[in-house]
């Protein structure tokens, strides 16, 4: 019998549904260090919860869900024996200024004798958050028996962008189609939406915008409105605030009105009485997300008005009940003669312009999400306006939903640039989390790369990068490395062989992608439209801004974008100490090389290559890059379940077979123009540029 | 030791992935009965297993699964002790003509005095499905001791029809997006296309017609079909053909001919090399479906040629490799008094003019996937051409994602229709699995339901008519209950309460649907376009025959669609016996009354009551059907997994509510012609009629 019982043990064991990603970060497995294991059984196996809050009942939940997954043991709740876990909300009379509305603490103690682990907080939502970072020290198998620490927020809008539509597709969207199922709404609630939450509590998000910035009235519907609601009324327990985009022109669409100037009387009473009726329904309805004048959005600028007028008309109206709008800075049009600058240009003179309920929400650089971008201008120039990040974890440009692409360096490398704005040390980080110039209102935002594929992120390593932004819009300190061990032991291993292989692929990840696909600081060369494959000959598009020549500026004399005095001068925007960094073509770091100078084929690169040898050094060290990782993952195929190994394997070879395409593709076209071979040493591409560019994806997902 | 042993296993198994429905009926759950158990057992002890081909490797892995989930016990394969499964291919010299090319026997024997289990087929595919069969009979808890059975499929065509388009919408899906990522193949082979194979080889099915009938040339060029051949090696071990549908006019669209006329010499060329070139890449390509002048699909109408003239010229083509092709008979134009006579009256003169390896396929009904329908008369009117049967799974017209619907009792009724053709007992099926007119080529195929929901249907009980389909086209003398069983048993559970109250519920479904939609014959007053909710009252459309009004022809007199002599004499297409049966409005049988007579409300029913009083009376009856539906399913909530107990609860919650939408809508509007009260015996609406012609679902999933 008790052998039966084992086969049947292990048996059932080995029939656990295999890993189809689903359970992202909270896979909860058994603690596999025995040491370790004793002591959390004994912490988690009394534990005191007070209140029935529902955001205690997932407390309670998550607790029980945690401990009989990684410690095969079921928690007691305020049991009378000897407490080993006590989580208490501190009394209005004692909150503690140090933990704030979404801080904690967890201290070890002394109970009667007993050691015992004290979770503080002023509100559920904080213990919720203490209580996940407890689970998460358990995951990642840190030793709990003596803890004395604070965590609090650095950021207070740690939100989520979702650019989807009301049809279900997703813009820029690679995993699937859109989890917001609005037909079913609001009498379907899927577990997803409870998932969501879940999962977004657990790394500290604590708000998202449900629908695309390129927006549709629609949503601010009766009907519609009913279903905003019920997301709401699931994610408030896990102290997640709804959002939604503003059409601007919503008051002619379903308002029936002629206007919609931000100065009409009966436009603003339009969006008042609106506003009012959102948060009848929804009465923690968070606020807006404002695309406006940009790529054909509707916005202020029709009726001659502009943008901090837009703004604080909305804001205005949100304001009493405690909402706030994030206005993008994301504009641009044809007119200029540097795409680069019309950020700065339009949203520089309205610093201080704004209601101090809005945020400007800028975008890392000042282009669009390229795979290396220098931080946009705007981060040092607007100190009387707070300015929140917006990232993009949807791979639009990188490499979309088959490329492995950790994007914590990239965006570490934008928050630890220095803008000078007020002396050395005026980190973007410290703009964005309102340290620079006291702002209380600030955050970060990152575009989802959320869908409905069963592993909620298509590719498996794409759920390191919400991941990330959840982490990171906490605490902006960690660094990447921490960043992704955390992870990779939740979604991966504990294997320490196993962790090392995967942390190295994810750390080189993003530079190995920047050089097969935009070396030495080229930018925005891909495929018109889509967005995948390269497209560095696309010239046909009637709106020059969209073309890649217009990028990249190739001739027969060099290479790059010349924004230096003798060019558009785009480099003015930065502050005098930046400008010397990148001004002078001979000490610009390489990285930036084309972002800011026309260089000859011939300029002698920091390596001691010439630009042309150094392009082709860098698209090929991109490949073999890849080829590396492949050969590295594949070390590690019995580490790993052989499902999520077999997908990481299949899509590790898609990228390399793109990589070449890109390196192939890049080098034959920049070749017509430098009119030099590729060194023999490097491997020769296997088909004329003419193949290249009869190239087609059709279908491309995220259109 | 021993207790936390016991305690681990049991944790551990509580952790088994909840019941999301991805495993649909192969979940493979613990065998209860203890007697049942021990002789499973013994038989799937040792198993022999001859052959190594990618299908005998299936089957073992197939045997592997089912009995570590429902024995705990793992078989030992070809093992040199007494076996208790043999499974062997016959050899070249011993086909058995009895089994076919697909068929199978299980026998019991016994071999050196133990009893033994025998599978035999004439080949690998044959194993698979006997295998199949033997795993369901041990899902459902039969015994399997004393078997003597031969089984060989009806059909030989048992397909899936996918009207997914390759941007991954799907026409009339409502169970998330296509399956089939298009984007990511042929390097990315998704677990889902694995499992999409061997849970189709499962019951039988073993084609797939991958592509939308409303079709797109891209898919017949080069890179996409190393994408379908990617796919077809996945499926061919598992027995499944893929097919394509063939856009007519792709000659012109993708072959830059300036015609797509198949008596033109360069289209039939083109179409000859576009085939071998499909063959080279799919050797065992199956063949095209073909949606062709209708609903503004090109064909060969378009110059002048008939349909036979357009599946001809594929047919030759695909003949020399083996191949078919499906010629749908969905055909209608406005021009036509009756939309209704329209396929009799293209096709029947056609009869005769098809090559051998043309099927013409036939929608169950006349019009399309209603409700309910009497059968197309063309199953009575064509025997000199195979027609295949073409149900619909997904529920276009049935309620669509959110409403509970067992099509098989519809199916049923379709086929065990008496056409009379050849004499009493000229069924539907007769003529659909060729025994009245002795076709070896013929056929069955149901539009696909499945998307790319976690549960692949949307709806859980959607499930079952995916599993219905493949039961079906088996064996069409399977009942509604039978097949009912079987699947409750496979995918909920083998509590005999349990199974009592939800086949109660499957049984009863359709006919609820038809009261509270489309009572007494009436049919397709859908809301246009995108057929979620009721339009009685839409006459807006400027085709006539995509109005609801001309179905109905509701008016001061009456309502119906006289089909008689004094009609459009539709009911002539039929044989005298089935014209008798409907032609006399006193003898029509209630349900398809509306269908072939304008009666009067004062028209007396078989019931006794009035028209009116009974369309009253069918829509309250339908509404009560789903209250009590609600209350059957609640009564087995501690029977059910919680996620799939509460996802079908909520389900019903919203049917209950369409379903009054759908009375109160009807009644009102049918109530300005007949200008009769409801009977105060019934819910009165509680909004007036306004109200229900305002309503607009916008963003409806399918279109």
């Amino acid at each position: 019998m008790k052998k039966g019982l084992f086969i049947i043990c292990i048996l059932t064991a080995s029939l656990i549904k295999a890993e189809d990603g689903y359970d992202l970060w909270l896979r909860y497995k058994p603690v596999e260090n025995k040491l370790l294991l004793q002591s959390y059984r004994s912490f988690l196996k009394d534990i005191s919860v007070s209140g029935n809050s529902a955001t205690i009942q997932i407390i309670r939940n998550e607790l029980l869900k945690a401990s009989r997954g990684m410690l095969a043991q079921i928690p007691v709740f305020n049991a009378t024996g000897n407490k080993g876990l006590i989580i208490g909300n501190n009394k209005k009379e004692k909150k503690n200024v140090a933990f704030g509305q979404e801080g904690f603490a967890i201290n070890s103690a002394t109970l009667a004798g007993k050691p015992v682990i004290n979770i503080e907080a002023n509100t559920d939502i904080g213990l919720l958050y203490g209580v996940f970072h407890l689970i998460r020290l358990i995951q990642t198998e840190q030793p709990i028996s003596a803890l004395n620490m604070i965590s609090q927020p650095k950021l207070k809008l740690r939100l989520l962008n979702h650019w989807d539509n009301l049809n279900r597709t997703v813009e820029r969207g690679y995993a699937g189609f859109s989890i917001w199922n609005w037909h079913t709404l609001p009498g379907y609630i899927d577990k997803r939406y409870i998932d969501y939450a879940r999962t977004n509590a657990s790394i500290g998000i604590n708000g998202t915008v449900l629908t695309n910035v390129n927006a549709n009235a629609v949503i601010l519907t009766g009907p519609y409105l009913e279903k905003v609601k019920a997301l709401a009324d699931v994610f408030r327990p896990y102290g997640i605030k709804v959002y939604l985009t503003a059409r601007f022109s919503a008051p002619i669409e379903i308002g029936r009105l002629r206007s919609a100037d931000p100065l009409n009387d009966s436009v603003q009473n339009w969006w008042k009485e609106k506003i009012k009726e959102i948060y009848s329904v929804i009465p923690d309805f968070g606020g807006f997300l404002v695309k406006a004048n940009s790529e054909g959005q509707p916005g202020p600028q029709d009726y001659k008005r502009n943008h901090a007028d837009g703004a604080n008309m909305l804001a205005d109206a949100v304001a009493p009940f405690g909402g706030i709008v994030m206005w993008r800075a994301f504009v641009y049009n044809p007119e200029s003669n540097d795409r680069f600058k019309q950020a700065y240009e339009e949203f520089k003179p309205l610093d201080g312009k704004f209601r101090n309920n809005v945020l400007v929400q800028v975008k890392n650089g000042p282009i669009d999400f390229q795979p290396r971008e220098p931080y946009s201008p705007l981060f040092g120039a607007m100190h009387h306006t707070p300015l929140m990040m917006e990232f993009q974890l949807t791979q639009e440009y990188l490499g979309q939903g088959t490329h492995l692409v950790y994007e914590a360096p990239l965006f570490k490398e934008v928050l630890n640039a220095d803008t000078y704005s007020k002396g050395e040390g005026s980190t973007v980080a410290k703009v964005v989390d309102g340290s620079l110039d006291n702002f209380s209102l600030n955050g970060m935002a990152g575009v989802s790369n959320i869908g409905n594929d069963i592993n909620w992120c298509g590719h498996p390593f794409a759920q390191a990068n919400w991941y990330t932004l959840g982490r990171l819009s906490w605490d902006h300190h960690l660094t990447s490395e921490q960043i992704s061990e955390e992870w990779i032991k939740q979604t991966f291993s504990k294997d320490k062989k196993t962790i090392g292989v995967i942390k190295n692929i994810m750390l080189h990840s993003h530079e190995a992608l920047v050089n097969y696909m935009t070396p030495i600081g080229l930018t925005h060369i891909m495929y018109n439209g889509h967005h995948y494959g390269p497209m560095p000959w696309g010239n046909t598009l009637n709106r020059p801004d969209w073309n890649p020549v217009y990028y990249h500026k190739a001739d027969s004399f060099g290479i790059g974008f010349d924004r230096t005095a003798k060019g558009t001068n785009a480099l003015v925007q930065y502050a005098v100490e930046v400008q010397n960094q990148f001004n002078d073509i001979n000490k610009c770091p390489d990285e930036y090389l084309l972002w800011f100078h026309h260089a000859s084929w011939e300029h002698k690169m920091h390596s001691g290559r010439t630009l042309w040898h150094e392009l082709c050094y860098k698209y090929n060290t991109g490949v073999d890059s890849v080829r590396s990782f492949i050969d590295q993952w594949n070390s590690i195929e019995n580490k790993i379940d052989a499902e999520r190994f077999r997908q990481v394997q299949q899509l590790l070879n898609i990228q390399l077979k793109d990589a070449i395409w890109w390196r192939n593709a890049c080098l034959l076209y920049f070749q017509t123009y430098s009119k030099k071979p590729i060194p023999s040493t490097y491997e020769q591409p296997d088909k004329p540029l003419e193949y290249y560019k009869s190239i087609r994806i059709l279908y491309a997902p995220g259109n």
